[in-house]
Order: C-alpha cells, then structure tokens, then sequence
C-alpha cells in the first residue's frame, strides 16, 4: 500500500520514513530534462542516495571482462553526481537541523504537478528543546533551463533562536556502495577535479572537471535575504565547496527567508571562462525574474502541457493521482533535454548508470508524440547527432550503416554483455519507428528531411547486412535479440523482423519523398528496390500446430519453464542462469505482444487472441517494460479487467516501490506507459495510414476516462463513458477552426472544432476467457491493494 | 620453415635465437605429469617465460564482469608459477654467464625421446675473453615422481678461470605481464607467501603457501659436487630465495660437475612439517639412486613406453619427428599426474591458466587408452574426485546430476564467458565417452565399478535434466554449445545430441553390468528406462534439400560467411565480434565432423562424404583441436592428401609455432591428435561391439606406416606398406601366447602371437573431388615447407 495520500494533482508524504529515503528521493525528483536535483532533504542529511545531476555529463570507467572478444566497448560512461546545490544547513542555537536528533513534530512533503515544485514543512525542537519551523519551495525551471531555485525560510517558535543558515556548494559527495545486484549502477568516488572557484558577497562559482571524461562543469549560486534583524552574510571557498553563510537571530513568530537561486552549466568544448560567463548571465537573468517570477512561468508553463496532455480518470482516484505523476516525471525527463538524451530513470537516479536504452524510442517518445510533440524532434535529433558514432560502430561489428548503442550516455556503447546488449538490434527499427511516428502524428516534414531520412536509410542499412534471404527468397534475421531478455541470440525474432520491415519500408518512403536529400545520401533506386523486397519477403514465424506467432523461429517447441519450480524466485535473473532462461519457453516481458501492438494491423482477431493466451501464460514481467504493453494487448482482446490490473501495476511501480528499486530512479518508460495503457489499452488509440483510429473501452470500475491528444497540430479530446465517447476537436493547425476525420472501431467519423461527434460505446467480448499469469505472477489488482492496510 | 633439424629421436636447436626463447621454453620443457620445468636457460636469463609448475598447484584470481548475472564463477585457478629451483648461475672471474654478454661461440640443446633429457652445450667467451664451456643434463624423473635433478658442468678451456656457482631456489621470480588476447594466460603476480626455510651445508628447504588459494608447498635441494681441486661451498637463505655458492678455480682442460636434485611436494591439507619430511624423503631416495642411476631409470621407462607406443613413418622424417615429439609430449603430461587434472598445455607453460579442458578426455584419453592406459584410469579417477563439485554445480545451475566444469584446475568452474563455457555441456558426454573407452579398450572392469558407473549415471542426470521430448516424443537438447566455439547457444547440436545419447546408453549398460552398485547410487530400472528411451528418440539434425548432416537444428539455413573479406583476419575471433560469427556458417573447429569420426556406424558412406565436403569449405581451424579430426574425416572418406596436410599441421602446431602462442605452452591436444590422425585416420582404427577395428590406407608419400597399440593387455604391432598391411601380436593378457580377432576393412581377421596375419592394402577410392577450405585457410602442404628456404 502506498504511503502516499491519494489526492489527485500532488503526491503528499506526510511523516519521514527514513527506511525508505531513496525511494522518496526518487519519487520527489525535480528535473527539467537539463538538470536533476533528487528530493534529497534540503541539509543534505540523512539521505537515500545524494543526487544532483546533468543531462549528458558523465565520467568514464573501465569496464572489466573475464574473458575479453572482440567488440567489447572498454569503457562504460556513467552518469556523474555533480556539485550539490540544494544543500542549505541550519542550525539553531548551535544544534544542528538534523531530523535523526531531537523532536520531529511534523514533516510534510508535497510535489505539485501543476505548480511544478516540491515544497516542505518540518517542525522540529532541537534536542535542546529550541523549536523552529523549516519551509522551503524548490523547483527546477522548465522555462530557464540552466535554473534551479530555494525558497528556504526559517521561523522561531516558541523563543528566540539564534541562526546560523549554510547555504553551499558541494563537490564530490561521498557515495553509498552500492549492491552487486547487475542492475544497480556503479558508484563513482570523486569524479570531479577542482578547476577554479568565484567567491562574491552573495554567493560563489565552483568549476569542476571529470577526471577521465574530461567534461567541464559550472555550479553557481547567489541569494536573496529577507529578515527582519540584521543578518551577517560571508562567503567561503575551496577546492571542493562554497559557502555563503547567514547569521542572525528571531524571536518567536518572527521568519528568516532566503531564496537561493543556482546555475549549472557543462561544456566539453568550451572554456572555463565560457562556462562561468554562461552560469553568471543564467543567474542574472533569474534574478530579474525572481523566485515568484520563476515560480509563475513554472506554473504557466505546466498549465499549457496539463491542457494538451492531462488525462481524467473518474472512479478511480488512485490511478487518476498516479497518471499524473506519470505525466509529470514524464515531461521533467524530456521537457529541456534539448538534443540530448532520454534516459532510463530521467535525471531522477544514478540506476542503469544514467544510460539511455531503446526505451527513449519506443515507450517515452511514442507518448510525448501525442502531448508535447517537439521534445520527440529534439530526442530524435540527439539520435541523429551520435550518427557517426553509431556508423564506426557498425563497421567494427562488420556491419554496414549505423548499428546505435544499446546503452549509453553520448552515443557510444557502454552495454557489457553483449547476448543482451549488443546483439539487441532492434533499438535501431525503434528509432526507425519513431522517426516515422513523429511525421505520422505531427504532419510535419522538416525532421524527416534534415535528420529522419538519413536515420531511415543508415538504419535500413544496417538490417540489409544483418538479414538475409534464404534460397526460397524468404528473408530472415539471424542471431539478434529481440525485446524479451530471457530469449537471446535467437532467429527471426518475430518484433525485430517485422520493425525492421517497417524500417525498410519507411526509409523507401522517405528517399522517395525527399529525391534530392535521398540522392545526397547515396541512396539509389536499387537500394531502395532492395529494401522494398526485403520487407515483403520478411519470415514472420508461426506455428501452424498451435495456432500462435512464435516470438521467435523454433520458440514454441522449446522446452516449458518450471514456474511452480520458480514461485519464490522472481525476479528470475537472480535466481537462474542465463543458460536456463534463454533456452526455455521464459519470457521477461512483452515481445511478441509488443510486436501485436506496434504491428497489429498484420495479426488477425482470432490470432491476437491466442497469441494473448499463450504469452500471457509465460510471462513473468521482470521487466518494468512489460506491464504497459501487456496492458494494451489484453485490452485490445477483450481482458479489460486484466488490463486494468497491468495499468494498476505499471502506474504504480514507484509510488509502490514494486520493484524494491525505485530508489535508483524512477521507471520512466514504466509511466510513460501509463498512458499507453489507458489511451491505446482503453482508448484504443492507433494510426493507420495517416489516420488516427480509436476503438475505446472501459473496464469495471472506470466511469469515465478522458484524455487529449495532439494530431497534426490539432488538440483532440477524447472522453469515454460506459455509454458513449465524445470526440472534441479543440484548436487547428493554422487558426481556430478545424475538421479532423478520424476512425472510431473501424468506421469514419468527422469532428470539427465547431462540432463535437458522439458515438456509441460497444462492448467488446472476448474470444477466450481471461488467461492466467505464471504463478505468483498475476498482477496485484488494485482492489486488493485499496482494501489492504497500510504496510 | 622449422628451425629443427630433423632428426628422428630429438629435437635439436643449434644456436640460440632470443626472439624465440619462449616457444623453445616450451618445446625443451620437461615433465612427469607432477613436476614440470620449461626449458629456461640454467642461469634464469634471457627468459621468454619463466616457469616452474606443480599439477593442480593454483592461486586464485578474481573474475570481474562487466554485468554480473547468476551463476558467474566468482573466481579462477590460475597455475602457479612455484618456487624455481632450475637455477644454476655462473661467474667466469667475475663475469656472470649471460649468453646476452661476451661470446656465444656455439650453443646446442637436444631433447632426447628416449633418454628422456634436456641437454645444454654452451661454449662461452666472457667479456673479459675467459672461456669456458658449460654443459648442462636436466631430467624430471618419470620413476621418481617428486624429483628433478641437473648434472651441470663448466670446463675451463684456454687459460685458468675462477668460478663462483650459484645454485638456487628462487620464488616470486618477476613474469613478463602478457599480452590482452583472451587466449593468454593472466599473469600472477608474487603468489606465493614465505612460510619456512631450512639451510643446511649442501643445500636447502623453502616453503611457501599461496596468498588466496592457502595451497602449501616445498622445494628442496641438495647437491653433490665434484672438482680436481678445492670447492668452498656455503649456503644461505632468505624468505623468497636460497642459495648453495661453490667457489673453485680450474686449470684449463678442467672441469667442476655440479650435480643437483630437485624436490617438490604440496599440499592443501598436510602440515608444514610433514611436506618438509615428504621432500626430504623423496631427495634422499634420489641421492640413494644418483643422477646415473635416475638417467637409467629414465631411459628404461621410456624404453617400455616406446616398445608399446611408436609411430614409425617411412618417406617423410619431419612427421617421423614430429610424431615422436608428439608422443613424448603426450607422455610428459599424463605419466605421473596421478589422479590430478591433465591440463592443456600440460605443465608447459601458463597458457588457458593451466586449466584442463574438454580436451583431456576428448583428445588425450582416447590415445594414452591405446598407449600408456594406465593414466586414463587415474584421469578419470580425478573426475571422479570432483564430482561432488560438479554436483553442486548442477544444482545451482537448476539442473540434475553432475555439471563438470568447462576448464579448471581442481573441479571447480573458471570460464568467465558462460556462452563458450558453461553452456559447453558436452564436456560431461566427452568424460562418459573415456569411461565407456577405457573399459572397451583395456577390458579392464575395475574402474567402472569404482568410478565409472557413478560418472555415467550423473552425466546421465544432467542429460535428462537439460533434454526434453517434444510432442511427437522425440527428445531434443536446446540451448547448448557444441565443439564448434564460433556457433554457441544453439538447439539440438548433432555432437552433443550423439554424445548424450551414448552418455545415457553406456550408463543404462553399465548399470545393468553392476546392479548393486546401481541400486546404491539410487538407479531405478525406470530410470534405466528414461535413459534408453531418451537415447533412442533423440533427435539428429539433417538437411533432406542438400543431404548433409546440420551441425545443429537449423544450421545449413543460416547465411554465409564472407570468406573472401576475411582472408587476411585470422584467428576471426581477433577480428569479428561473436555476434557475427555465432550466426553465420563458419565453424571454428571439427564439431560434426568429429560426431562422424565418434559415431561414425550412424552415418552412412554418402553422408560422410557429403558432409565432409560440405564442411571442411566452412571450417577455419581457429582452434588447434580441429585438424588432426579433419585429417581422420578426411581420410575416412578417401580425401588422403587432404588428410597428410591436415596430419602434417597437427604434427607441426609448436615445432613450426603454426599459432604463434606455442610460447604459453604446447598444444597438448594438437600433439595427441598427430596419433589419432595417423592411426585412426589413416590406420582406420575404430572400435565396435567390443571388435577392434582397421582399415589402412597410405597416402602419397608415406611408404610405411607402422605402430603398435594395447589391446586387453596384448600389444598388436600394424605394419602398413603400399601394398600390404601385417598385423602381428606381441603378447597377451595373460601369458606370452594370445589370439586377436579383429576386423579389416570390415572383414574378421585372426591374428596370434604365434603367427601374424598379413592382408593386401585396398586403396579407397574419393566420392567427391577434394574439397576446398576457406580461402587462406587451405591446409599448408608438407612438400611446400620442405621446399621453402628456412624463416
């Protein structure tokens, strides 16, 4: 049960568990894409994991090998944690504001998703028995990408106290070790080398650089006093820290107040001086804007992305809370990346080691299409710029065009085990894919011509050389892996075969929109010919016996999984050898259902369903990416109640902690497929040659679902109640007026700005009766979970 | 071009080329099995590697991932370089010999095969311009399994010299760190913690125990010195080195003979005092004997293993060489090993760590059986001791029975790329297959009932616990790695699938031979049951469209490899990632073929011949274990030409240093494979139903081929010229007179030790043309190297 108080815009921690400070940490991120601050506690002290972070600055470690082969990357970039701003000491009458000693009388933590800050409240006598009241605001600006800032203030209770206020900078924070669990990043000891440190009155600049990576950074801060006594201000440095400190004293009732406002800056280019000239301005520039300044642009800025992207659930209030937060860390992630990556877990935790896999493409992006559609050009432009990274990458493996990381930070491979890492080439028809996506949903062509063509066509290249066409003229892709890491190194994985179709497909596409820019790029008439035919000739497994797509050639006739064996042993990574889960009927998460998903329009009705059956029973979801996509399947197939229970589960993965890790990060993908699972679980949202289709439902106890999407320009609201869904067309792409045909279950439907279109709700029946899970594995309905006690 | 003469009884090198030094290290290296000394110069410098090994006396060392999963081993044995007592410096008036300084003027070593020695002549000008020839005699005793011993002498030749010699015991000698190919061993550095010393006048005692391992261990020496005037002799000692000084002065024309026995003993259970008593006993025994006497014990054992052993070949010298080479080498690994592991560089160098592979029971016991099979047994026996690790790895793999590991030094497992390791089942088939051998070829019945029954049933275990029966009930093995390291994690690869099958069958055979040793291992007739049926039903991968065998399911489907862009890249795994080569038609290494050698009364004559063909054009021979079973195939199907090359590589694999790593040890395989080419490639020698079997031929350029091999305790000499083949019995089981009933070329013949039996030579006639390799990868003739001006 979640700790959290349901409430529909805010997560609300009312008490401090100190047990679970990672998590909270985690969950309490502020993030604007460009800079990370986890929710660590404004002294510093205690904490989960301490946590400042910037999108792409990173340090380089060794990464170590048994038995080295060839093609392994030697080198693994990890996400650094750079100097801490968010550190603000207090202490009253010389005892230090530490929640472990004294009397906590209250402590209260809110993350508003529309004020877009993580406000505190702490009453707390000192063990000395001094009372004062500690409040702060933090945000990180989504409109002043390179800003963070601290309303901090401090009010004497019940007699006077003396003050002295530690506002810092610190670099180089120790660490906890972490475990030796594969999935927990590595910890990095001192990354950061002191170039050169700034004091002024109000505030000083530290600069610092990675040791091995070589990467500069700047962290500046200044600040604001208000109180109502005189306050003594000085300003230190060294090496590693800044310190501006304030001493005053108050009497009862009466509040100190500090707004401190930080600039981050990283450049692996640019000079020192460069670096803190661009820091200095940012300050200036947020100064002028004042924290109240800040704080209504924060507000203003979420009020436009809640209009386009918020999604209302009636009936269920625990969900409704948990897609928002889902929207909101989704768009933290993305919002100011900017042409740098997506990762994993945001800038929320050092998990994964900051790295971005295929999930930016084919989970987030497929998402932020429809809500904020431009952060999908910027993350797709990212991919782009790593392009002759990706090329010398393809070469070293033998390979022609550009084979992309399966995990990084900058762009090249950091994966240390390749069965699972390399080998997974599907990342490249994912970005395919969400290059196409982007000009689908968004109309717009200029990606496609600057950025998306060359990605289509270097990626298509890469699949020529890694498929083949057997001597019948079937084409086959041999010894990938494909989205399920419990089956690796296989043959014609069926997800993997039919995006890579999509990607040839696409590509041919493009050259022939873009004739000009295609010749640019070498490509030819019987270049694109071939890749036409090897789409057509794509070998899409099927076992004839069982009636069922195989994930992969040969899959449905390997030997079953123990799972009554295996009841107690999840996640099973941890508990059996590679060896036993690759070779057995074991899926880590959805695969072939993602391919049904993505791809559905080649899968017939009756297939869908036995295929739904047949996976469901072998699936064990050890993989956060799996619960969403299930979602969606099982709904399209008439399980509205277990989709129901995969949306619960994906919703709730860090609010939950179901995984034990969210301490590390948060889930992005996980929520971005929140949304996946009701719009295209429930609302059933796809497109099909241009045109968006909908086929909407609602499960037991969902009374109303209301969503909006953004479609070429165009805002479409789409609100399903058990009778009826109501199609809304909000504004146009070139003025207020606007006409959208679209197709609901099948059939065109027109809605202009002027008219909403109302259709009736029909009820989908299933074809078989809702499949069981592996044992242990049927996923935690949210009814239990509302009935249980707190735990 | 070899830089060896060719002689027919030793290896000779005139000269000395110090680019070279650590090849003849290994060629010159000496050994029982117990103790082995690479061929170091006396005086320790130049070295290429120097080395001084105790079988099964490892350290440990950490095995790091770059992602840790399940079932990783978290450490690997590493052969210890121990204590060096090979030793011997010299001082000519002040100036140490050092063939680096001074004059060389003529330097010679033989390795004598039937002395058993390493002889050293040096005739050495100093810096100075004092000469003095130095000749050194070193043995490691095959009779007397704890000692080595050195006759070193140093004569003063034109004007009156002043020698100091030093005769040391040296441990933690500096190794030269070792290149970052996988294939090279890791080098340790200072194992080996001071425990005790012990002076005594002529000699001393150093015992050291391992940091990690805790293995314990001792070298003693003494020595006995002779000279026509005044010797002063003084011994010291320190924690890592002792020292024995002799101080004399020669006229010329006179000479100082050192002689110096060697004793080593370890352990990881005794007490430092009784391995003391151990290696003093084992050097008065040694002293008792002399260095003349140990020189004739040598000579005699060798004498009996030659009588029993030899490959004579007429019209080619260099393979007569090389053959005896092979054999001697052969021998030096087993002979004394005594129920520890027979690792694959033997005790030559610290090459693969000193681990013992597959190749033991798969490449070594299949020729000692016919040879020396008295160190089968005792092999086989050191499984066995490991089989309660094997157990437990099998159980925390998830599977039943015993799991032998994929390379080790003690039993446990040490591969840290679980792909070309663990998945590597097949190794517990290949030690079932020695089990079922021995007792097929020696009639022995002991070792089963002891040993044997217990290995075959747990490997039967396994085996049922890694196959399935699908449901048309025919049984499969999915997800394993044949022979062949360059396609892994594959389904139903033929060898394996052949070699588990006969696993299950021998163990149901010799479980029904002894029943009450059965039901004591908790063998149920039901069991039995499930062995045989699984055996019968298994599945055997064949291509009906191009009518050859599939190396495993699906195989002759995967695309192609491009030979021609890697004609310069071998070995491909330098240069290719395992990714490409795991899922392409090329093979590293025999692996169906060697299933058509072990199995070969499953494939009918057509098959073979298909197979062949198709196979040697994708077979690279990466591995040194491939061309001696390629010269079998070859042969068998009449490709004899093809076959002399193949035998010919084989036999020159660390002669001519084929690999360029013959440095890190000999390919003790590779050497064993030069017999099993000769005799069961072109001597045709098979076993079946318990029936020895022949089929002789000779290719081109060999006009006799004869050798001789044990057979149920009688030795059957096959003597094969162009025209005939006589077979001629030597003595019997039990007594002088015996009569062998065999099969030539399929028909019985009888043969007695009265009278031999002599039948015409049939020459076989190729169904196909010879097949071509890879390009580049053509075998390298015979004649062309004799042709070929030396390099």
């Amino acid at each position: 049960m979640s700790d959290f108080p349901i409430e529909p815009w805010q997560v609300r921690e009312h008490g401090l568990d100190l047990d679970r400070l990672a998590r909270s940490e985690s969950v309490f991120a502020l993030s604007n894409g460009h800079i990370g601050l986890r929710g660590n506690l404004d002294e510093g002290e205690p904490f989960g994991i301490p946590g400042t972070y910037l999108n792409s600055f990173y340090e380089l470690r060794p990464l170590p090998y048994a038995e080295v082969a060839y093609g392994y990357p030697e080198s693994s970039q990890t996400v650094a944690n750079v100097t801490n701003g968010k550190l603000i000491r207090l202490l009253v009458n010389d005892s230090p504001f530490d929640v472990r000693y004294g009397r906590l009388l209250e402590h209260e933590r809110v993350l508003d998703f529309r004020a877009g800050t993580l406000t505190r409240y702490a009453d707390w006598e000192s063990p000395a028995g001094h009372r004062v009241r500690v409040r702060s605001t933090r945000l990180v600006s989504l409109t002043q990408r390179a800003i963070a800032a601290i309303e901090y203030s401090v009010e004497a209770v019940d007699g006077p106290v003396r003050l002295v206020v530690q506002s810092e900078l610190v670099a180089n924070e120790p660490t906890p070790t972490r475990s030796g669990d594969p999935r927990v990043a590595a910890a990095l000891d001192h990354p950061l080398d002191a170039i050169a440190q700034e004091v002024r009155d109000d505030g000083a600049t530290l600069v610092h650089r990675t040791r091995v990576s070589g990467l500069l950074m700047a962290a500046s801060m200044n600040h604001l006093v208000e109180a109502p006594g005189p306050v003594n201000v000085d300003t230190s440095s060294a090496d590693h820290w800044a310190r501006t400190t304030f001493v005053c004293t108050l009497a009862p009732g009466q509040r100190l107040r500090l707004v401190k406002l930080l600039a981050y800056g990283w450049s692996g280019l640019r000079s020192e001086s460069a670096l803190c000239d661009q820091v200095a301005a940012a300050l200036t520039r947020a100064r002028h804007t004042g924290f109240d300044g800040l704080r209504a642009e924060q507000r203003s800025y979420l009020d436009d992305y809640w209009a386009g992207a918020d999604v209302v659930v009636e009936g269920d209030p625990q969900l409704q809370q948990s897609v928002r937060f889902a929207l909101f860390h989704v768009l933290q992630a993305a919002a100011r990346a900017e042409r740098r990556c997506l990762p994993a877990k945001g800038l929320t935790g050092p998990g994964y080691d900051g790295h971005t896999f295929w999930d930016t493409e084919a989970y987030l992006l497929p998402m932020l299409v429809f809500v904020q559609p431009h952060t999908v050009a910027d993350a797709l432009r990212w991919r782009h710029s790593t392009l002759d990274l990706a090329r010398e990458r393809a070469a070293a493996l033998g390979l022609r065009g550009a084979a992309f990381p399966w995990r990084t930070i900058r762009g090249q491979e950091c994966s240390g085990y390749w069965p699972a890492g390399t080998a997974a080439f599907h990342v490249n028809a994912d970005i395919a894919a969400a290059v196409a996506l982007y000009r689908a949903v968004t109309g717009d062509e200029t990606l496609e011509a600057e950025a998306g063509l060359e990605l289509l066509a270097e990626t298509s290249r890469l699949w020529m050389s890694l498929g083949h066409h057997d001597s019948d003229g079937v084409w086959h892709i041999t010894g990938v892996t494909g989205p399920d890491e419990y089956t690796a190194i296989i043959n014609d994985n069926l997800f993997t075969n039919l995006a890579a179709a999509h990607n040839l497909r696409d590509a041919a596409d493009a050259a022939q929109r873009h004739p000009d820019r295609a010749r640019d790029l070498g490509i030819t008439p019987a270049e694109i010919a071939a890749w036409r035919a090897a789409a057509e000739a794509v070998h899409v497994p099927y076992d004839g016996r069982l009636r069922v797509h195989q994930q992969s050639e040969g899959f449905t006739r390997l030997p079953e999984w123990d799972f009554d064996a295996s009841r107690e042993k999840y996640p099973l990574l941890l508990h059996a050898p590679y060896f036993d889960l690759y070779r057995k009927q074991v899926v880590k998460q959805a695969d072939l259902l993602l391919a049904q998903y993505w791809f559905g329009h080649l899968f017939d009705d009756d297939d869908k369903a036995r295929n739904v059956d047949y996976y469901e029973r072998r699936t064990v979801r050890d993989s956060s990416l799996s619960a969403a996509i299930q979602a969606v399947t099982a709904a399209e197939v008439g399980h509205l109640g277990l989709a129901y229970d995969y949306t619960y589960e994906a919703a709730q993965i860090d609010l939950l902690d179901i995984d034990h890790n969210s301490g590390d990060g948060l889930h992005i993908a996980s929520l971005a497929g929140v949304w996946t699972a009701l719009v295209a679980g429930f609302g059933g949202l796809r497109h099909r040659d241009g045109v968006l289709c909908l086929a909407p439902q609602l499960p037991v106890g969902i009374h109303r679902l209301a969503f909006t999407v953004r479609w070429r320009g165009m805002r479409l609201g789409v609100d399903i109640d058990p009778q009826r869904v109501t199609y809304t067309l909000h504004d146009g792409p070139d003025g207020p007026d606007a006409t959208l045909s679209l197709r609901h279950n099948g059939r065109t439907v027109t809605v202009s700005t002027a008219e909403p279109a109302v259709e009736t709700l029909i009820r989908r029946r299933p074809l078989l009766p809702r499949p069981a899970q592996p044992p242990g594995r049927r996923p935690r309905a949210h009814r239990s979970w509302l009935d249980q006690p707190a735990s």
